[in-house]
C-alpha cells in the first residue's frame, strides 16, 4: 500500500480522534495498557457486533456462552496451562532487565552486552488469591483464553439446550496473559479481548471438512468488512509449530505496519480438550447420536481471534490520506457497520429554522444509530471533523429544505452528493448500513 | 406478589433453561462463580445494550469509554481504595472459619461457638503481579470498580472530544471484590460486570438539580422495562451512611426472594474524585467555561449499577407460573426488547411446503433478530418451550398460509392470535420489539 502509516502515527491518531488513549496515562500509564475513548469504544462494540450477529445469530448453528474469568484451577490443570503454558526467561546478570530466551540471540544481553543466565520457565497465567488468605489454597488464576469456559460448560450446553451436531459455540471475552514483553500498541497486550468458538462435529473427517470452511470464513469475514485483501494473508502452520494433540491450524493474517502478524488462528484440535477434562473431572461430556445410538466425543475446530487485533487492523485499514481538490484530507474509511457515528446531522448555517429542522431529523435518527448534530464552523469543517472519525454519512439541512423537504447526503468515500426526501432518510441508511 | 419464588427455584430454573451455569461446574465450582449459557448470554446483552441505547445514544449528552481493569497502583491511592476499601474481618479460633466482623454478634463464632480473634482489616481488592516478578513493585489490582477508569480518563476526553458542560460519560465493564461472604446466587460474586455513568455538572447547586433528575430517569428505566412497580423502590442513604465526600446517595433496591436490596446506587459525589487524581497525578483535570472564561472543576453524579444484579431481577420479576385452560404454564415474561429469543417460527407439520414457507420465514427473520426454528412435537409443545425461555412471539405457518400468504402469531402473554401477512412480519416484530 502507497499510504501505509508508521504505527507512531496510528498512536497518535488514534489518540487524539478519542479512539484509543494511553490506559492510566496521567499516572505515567502502566506497561503497554490501553483505554477505549468515546469513538474507539463505539468501534470496538460494532466489531464485536457484527462477529456475534455474522457468527451466532444469522448463522443459526452457533450458541453463545459468557463464563467467568476465574475458574477452578483445576480447568488449568486439565487443559495443560499450568504445566506448559510458559515462555523461557532469561534475566541479564549485568543490568537485571529480562528477555524472552527465543527474543535474544547468543548469551549476552542485547541491553548491556552482560552475561545471560540459564533459562527458566515462566508461567504466563497471572496468579491471584480468592477469599482472605493468600495461601495455596486459595490460588486462582486470570483466564488466559475463553475457550475452556466453552469445554467446562460443554456437557450442561448438551444438557439444557437442544443443539444437534455439528453445532458450535461461540464466546466474546476478557483474557489475561503476562506476557514478558507486550507491545506493538494493542497488538500485544496483558489483558485483551478475544472472540472464540468451538464448532463441535462428529468425527476426524468432519473436522477435515470444517476446518477448511472455518478458514474461508473468517478470512472472508475480515474481508467481508472492508480490509483491503492484500493485506490480508493465510499461513499454515508447519507441522513442527504445532501442539502434540493438534490436526492442523492456520492463521489469517493482517498487513499491520509492522508486518504481517496474527489477526485470528483457525485449530482443529481433534477431541483433546474434551478428553482432558473427561479425564480429570471424571464428568463424561459425550454426545449421544439419535441416527448411530452411540455416545460420541466430539472433534472440535476453534477460530480464535483478538478483538482489540481486529480492531487495531481495521483502524489502520481505514485509514487514508487523499488529495483532493480543496487539499489534502484525512478519512478514515470504516466499513458502514463498523463506523462509531453513522450519520452527522448539519444546518447549513445557524438560522432558527434550519437548526429547528435539523435538530428533528438529529431526534429521529439518534432513536436507532449513533449519529452526531453540528452546527458549528463552515460545512466543509464539518465535513473533514466527520470524514477524521470515519462517518460514512454527512446530512445537511439548507434552505431549499424548507421548501422541497429534501436533504443533501454527501457520501464520505465517493464525496458526491445527492438530494434525499427528509421522510426517507431512515430507509436511505438502513440499506447502507446494515 | 403472590407467585413469589424462592431463590432455590430460581437458581434451578436459570440452569434448567441454559440462562445460567454453576461456574466451573464439573470441578465442583468455585465459590460462587457463575456463567451465562446460551439464553443468558442473549438475556445480558440485551439488558447492557438497553442501558447502552438509553442511557448514552439516544440521550445525545453522553459518550461511552473502555477502560483497562488493570491500572497503574496509584490510581487506587488517589481514589482511597488501598487505605479504605476494606471489610472487618474476624476468625474463629477454633473452627478456624472466616466472617465478617459485621456480620455477627457477641465474641463467639456462629458455626462452633469458639471464641473470635480481634476484627482486623481485609482490603477487598484482588491483587496480582504484572511482569516476571511477584514482588511489591510489580503488585497489580483487578478493579473493584469501572468509575475510575472514567476520572483517570477525563483529561483525555475532555481534550480530544467536543463535549461541553453537562456531559457524562459511561462504560460497562468487569470489576473484581475479594467479598467475604459472597452469596444469593449472581447478586453478590467476586467478579461482576458494573454499567457506570459518571454525569459532570459545573458547579454543587447544578449536581443537587442532576441528581434528583438522575435518580428518577433509572427508577424509570428498570420500570419501562418491565419490572412490576412495587417491586421497585428508593432508599435515601442516612446522612450517617455516606462516605465523606458524598453529598447525597440513593439507591434503587428491587424485591428480591431475599428481600429488598441494592440494585444501583446514585451518588452525588462533588468534585472529589477528580480532586483527588488531580493531587496525587498533579494533571490539571479543569474544564474552561467559555461562558465564564474560568476553569471549573465539575461535580459529578454518579449512577453506578450491577448488570448481572439488573439480569438477575428481570429474570425474577418475568418468572409466572400460570393457570390456563389447558393446565399451567411456565413463562418468562420478558419485556420484548430483552427477551433472549425474539420469535420462533413453526410449520404446523411436518409437511413438505410448510416446511420450506417457514424456513424461508426463519431465514429472512434471522438477519435481524435471534430467532428459533422449530418442527418437533405439537404446537402446544412448541409454545411451551417458547414460553418458557420468555420468547415473545410465536409464527406458526399451516396449510392456509399457503393459500392467503399469511402466518398466525401468537402472543407470549395474552395467548391471543392473529393473521398476519408474510410480507408484514418484519414491521409487526419492529414495531414491538423497539
Amino acid at each position: 500500500m502507497d499510504n501505509k502509516v508508521s504505527m507512531e502515527e496510528v498512536v497518535n491518531v488514534a489518540k487524539r480522534r478519542a479512539f484509543i488513549y494511553a490506559g492510566s496515562e496521567i499516572y505515567g500509564g502502566l506497561a503497554n495498557a490501553w483505554d477505549y475513548g468515546p469513538y474507539g469504544v463505539l468501534l470496538k462494540n460494532n466489531v464485536k457486533q457484527a462477529w456475534w450477529q455474522d457468527m451466532v445469530m444469522k448463522r443459526g448453528d452457533i450458541v453463545g456462552l459468557d463464563s467467568a474469568i476465574l475458574m477452578n484451577p483445576k480447568v488449568w490443570e486439565a487443559s495443560g496451562h499450568i504445566a506448559e503454558f510458559t515462555d523461557p526467561l532469561v534475566d541479564c546478570k549485568g543490568c537485571k532487565q529480562r528477555f524472552r530466551a527465543d527474543h535474544v540471540e547468543g548469551n549476552d544481553c542485547p541491553n548491556c552486552g552482560g552475561e545471560l543466565t540459564e533459562a527458566r520457565s515462566f508461567n504466563l497465567m497471572f496468579k491471584t488469591h480468592a477469599g482472605p488468605v493468600d495461601d495455596e489454597s486459595n490460588v486462582v488464576y486470570l483466564r488466559p483464553e475463553t475457550a475452556q469456559g466453552i469445554f467446562v460448560d460443554f456437557k450442561n450446553i448438551l444438557d439444557t439446550t437442544r443443539n444437534k451436531l455439528p453445532f458450535g459455540v461461540a464466546q466474546i471475552g476478557k483474557s489475561f496473559r503476562n506476557e514478558i514483553t507486550p507491545g506493538n500498541f494493542t497488538f500485544r497486550t496483558r489483558e485483551f479481548e478475544q472472540f472464540e468458538i468451538e464448532y463441535f462435529v462428529k468425527d476426524a473427517l468432519s473436522a477435515k471438512k470444517a476446518f477448511d470452511e472455518w478458514v474461508k470464513a473468517r478470512f472472508d469475514w475480515y474481508k467481508d468488512l472492508g480490509i483491503y485483501p492484500d493485506n490480508l494473508r493465510l499461513r499454515e502452520h508447519e507441522k513442527t509449530e504445532l501442539a502434540h494433540y493438534a490436526v492442523a491450524a492456520t492463521d489469517v493474517e493482517y498487513n499491520f505496519p509492522f508486518g504481517f502478524s496474527e489477526l485470528e488462528g483457525i485449530a482443529n484440535r481433534g477431541n483433546y480438550d474434551l478428553q482432558q477434562h473427561w479425564d480429570h473431572s471424571g464428568v463424561d461430556p459425550r454426545y449421544f447420536d439419535e441416527e448411530t445410538k452411540t455416545k460420541i466425543l466430539p472433534h472440535v475446530i476453534e477460530p480464535s481471534g483478538g478483538v482489540d487485533r481486529a480492531v487495531l487492523a481495521f483502524l489502520v485499514d481505514a485509514y487514508k490520506i487523499e488529495k483532493t481538490e480543496e487539499g489534502e484530507r484525512t478519512v478514515l474509511k470504516f466499513h458502514p457497520r463498523l463506523a462509531p457515528i453513522k450519520a452527522a446531522i448539519f444546518p447549513l448555517v445557524k438560522k432558527d429554522q434550519l437548526v429547528m429542522e435539523a435538530k428533528k431529523l438529529f431526534s429521529q435518527l439518534k432513536e436507532r444509530w449513533f449519529v452526531e448534530y453540528d452546527e458549528s464552523g463552515t460545512v466543509g469543517r464539518r465535513y473533514r471533523r466527520q470524514d477524521e472519525i470515519g462517518t460514512p454519512y454527512c446530512i445537511t439541512v439548507d434552505f431549499g429544505s424548507l421548501e422541497d423537504k429534501m436533504v443533501t447526503i454527501r457520501d464520505r468515500d465517493t464525496m458526491q452528493q445527492e438530494r434525499v426526501l427528509m421522510n426517507d432518510v431512515i430507509n436511505f441508511l438502513e440499506e447502507r448500513i446494515k
